[in-house]
């Protein structure tokens, strides 16, 4: 029989058991962080009717789109009517205004799936890869405070994953608007133009951005275009920012609106108890200029700066507006795992070292197999991952798969140790072993595991 | 603007938040329990390749996949070569047989993922539902020990569950086999065909199935098919129901095989301690045959025994012979998630109470931003998952949102508790209210959330 070359589809992140238990673990810290601040999981399928999902966005979002069929379908030769959620957010707006009597406003949901890219397969991009989102809608309308409690988020999770300092950038989109009308820019499509060439001034440096503004369909001369690099790239503390800010001249009324958003947020941000070294007023971030209405957040590690951002999202006016004509705004933001996994695993922030089992009972005489099976189901009652070496095996064998399995622990009872009531502890790390009393086995084993 | 009706794609299980909080549980204390056993994780992306998944299957398979196509790919009017994956052992075997050298023997995984079915969408099929697997993977051998291992392990995680009783059904293809042998039918053609029918004994009655038996293709006449239904549903103890067995005349090489092997998985099973109750011998089941070829599992619920199998696997000899020529045997079950928790749901067993958070602060005086963010953040701390009504609102309004979010206790601190260094703590179940001293609130949360 010819045999199938076993391989995974291109362009995914498949792990190894040992990095799926260390992904799995930053999943769960993630999770966890959500769902300390109270955020309820939803669930949404992988897959959404086609209407649904390319109803009113096609262009860009379509091409990348992958469309599912059945057998059935593909015969009859029917366009397809179902694709992959390329994102969280277009089925959270499905899901909400599909649900909403049922729901509780402000809706505060995470959603941590994987999302369906049909890229090209390159470095760093992914055709399957993990989103952790979290929102929070509100009917009608939404308190600024929510704005100030995302960072809040951000800080909790990000400190429990300890990947290092972090810095969180924040910025508004109506200071944005008014900065850009203050340099005469104030139509929209020139706005995003602009801002795309703004984007470009850690790669590109100052003077060629500057120059790249001057096009004809940019039209900033180069007073202009240096004003606005100066004040966009605006450095020191948040209230030097904003005082900076509010002594421009003849503000419009974009920019006083979004002066007094990213006052009040970052007052209620103090009253949450952000620490303030964990942020800063980053008046160049814009983030999909066209999307987001309010305050717009980015996350950088300070170690990895080259990897951009690794949390970012904002404030919207509208959820939902596609699907229903209740009023949805929202505001929200989303960390993508898979890759930020593969980065940390890269730079060794992150180390696979831990196996799946705290403790491997080892197995050396059959006539003590009940003796070995009863000391498993102890150390499982007390919270401990316990795998017993099923079968029969040499001992050296047994410590061989410990090892190489990266169980921290085992445990050896044999005919001597079963007479005397002790069982031998070894640790696998330390390469040390003791005789421990029975009744004293699983306060050793937490030791070795790290739970003690 | 006209708008598109929001609604989920058809045949999928998507849940309200309070049901999804259930269900997360559910899906956490599955893991839990593979996770006691020192079983590791493993993640597969959501589509193979066409090739890998359908290549040496087809027919009934080929028919309920769903292919997967990018835009670009469909325009070229390209054949599909992704499809979604449609069980978790067509992934297991590719990433066994990718893997190999890098993987641990005997490969102790679980997995925990959904799966699709191009199913007419008909009530208790789903085209997306979870399945829990988990699977012991041996090099060239693997002892019967792991075949005793899985009733444990589907013991730990049923009665985690507190479904009620359950009971696993064991049997042995190899007894199957031998029995029917001593009835005349070797054919495994027939084999199959004979036990489709013995399936029928619950829902046909005992006089159908004997009549079906007699069919010219199966042959079997009246004496012989009531000698083996007697047989096949032979009641009593495992050891009872051995002694049956053994005492057959002229036994076949597969039955003494048979009998020897369900033996010592009862006897290890008993040295794990695996309470006697829980399970028993079923010479009846049969799990597909063809592919099965040692033990097999049943487990069914005492409570809702016409749900049928909620976890069942077996023993097979090489999981990926289509892939590699290492001899891959193995031992397996399966817990079909979505369609368990959703019948859990409509019979009441699993009610979905709890919402997200433990408690909420209210916020009820604006000069007391900063205490009430710290005293989320202490209860954060302590491990609680604290909800801050961030903004502003009248006290019955935050009242209502935690009862309707299903949040059990508020914390209320306004300048009258403030001075006083006290807390008012509301029990929104026994609408109860108590003013507690700021020390113990974490204690009192403790208590009111099911955590003390």
């Amino acid at each position: 029989m010819s045999l199938i070359t076993p391989r995974s589809a291109p362009g995914v992140l498949e792990l190894l058991p040992r990095e799926q238990i260390a992904f799995r673990w930053m999943l769960d810290t993630i999770r966890a962080g959500y769902e300390k601040f109270g955020f309820v999981p939803v669930e949404t399928p992988v897959f959404e009717n086609v209407e649904v999902l390319l109803g009113k966005t096609g262009g860009e979002t379509a091409r990348q789109v992958y469309f599912v069929q059945s057998t059935g379908a593909r015969e009859q030769n029917q366009a397809p009517d179902l694709a992959l959620r390329f994102d969280l957010t277009v089925p959270l707006a499905r899901y909400v205004a599909e649900h909403e009597p049922k729901l509780v406003f402000p809706f505060r949901r995470y959603q941590i799936q994987q999302v369906y890219r049909g890229e090209r397969a390159q470095k760093g991009r992914f055709r399957e890869f993990y989103q952790c989102d979290v929102d929070v809608i509100g009917k009608d309308s939404l308190s600024l405070g929510y704005d100030a409690e995302l960072p809040a988020v951000i800080h909790q999770v990000f400190t429990a994953l300890g990947v290092g300092a972090f810095t969180i950038q924040l910025n508004n989109r109506k200071v944005l608007r008014g900065i850009l009308e203050q340099v005469g820019v104030s139509d929209e499509a020139c706005a995003q133009l602009v801002l795309r060439e703004v984007d470009k001034l850690d790669k590109m440096g100052r003077e060629k951005v500057v120059e790249a503004l001057q096009k004809p369909e940019l039209g900033l001369e180069a007073a202009k275009g240096t004003a606005l690099l100066d004040l966009l790239s605006s450095q020191g503390t948040p209230d030097e920012i904003l005082a900076r800010l509010r002594a421009l001249p003849g503000p419009s009324e974009s920019l006083t609106k979004g002066i007094e958003e990213l006052t009040t947020v970052l007052s209620t941000m103090k009253a949450l108890g952000v620490p303030e070294k964990a942020y800063r007023l980053n008046l160049s971030i814009a983030r999909g200029l066209d999307y987001y209405t309010g305050t717009i957040y980015e996350t950088r590690l300070d170690e990895l700066p080259e990897f951009g951002s690794v949390c970012s999202g904002g404030r919207y006016d509208n959820l939902a507006g596609h699907y229903t004509k209740s009023k949805l705004p929202g505001v929200g933001i989303s960390i993508g795992a898979t890759r930020l996994f593969q980065a940390l695993l890269e730079k060794g922030v992150l180390q696979p070292q831990r196996g799946g089992a705290d403790v491997l009972v080892a197995q050396v005489d059959p006539t003590l197999e009940s003796r070995c099976g009863a000391l498993a189901a102890q150390l499982r009652a007390a919270g401990l991952k316990a795998e017993l070496f099923v079968t029969g095996a040499k001992l050296d064998k047994q410590l061989k798969y410990a090892e190489r399995s990266g169980i921290p622990a085992v445990l050896i009872l044999g005919g001597t140790e079963a007479t005397q009531g002790v069982v031998q502890v070894k640790d696998m790390a330390a390469r040390s072993q003791a005789l421990v009393p029975e009744a004293e086995v699983v306060a050793a084993v937490r030791k070795i595991a790290g739970q003690a």
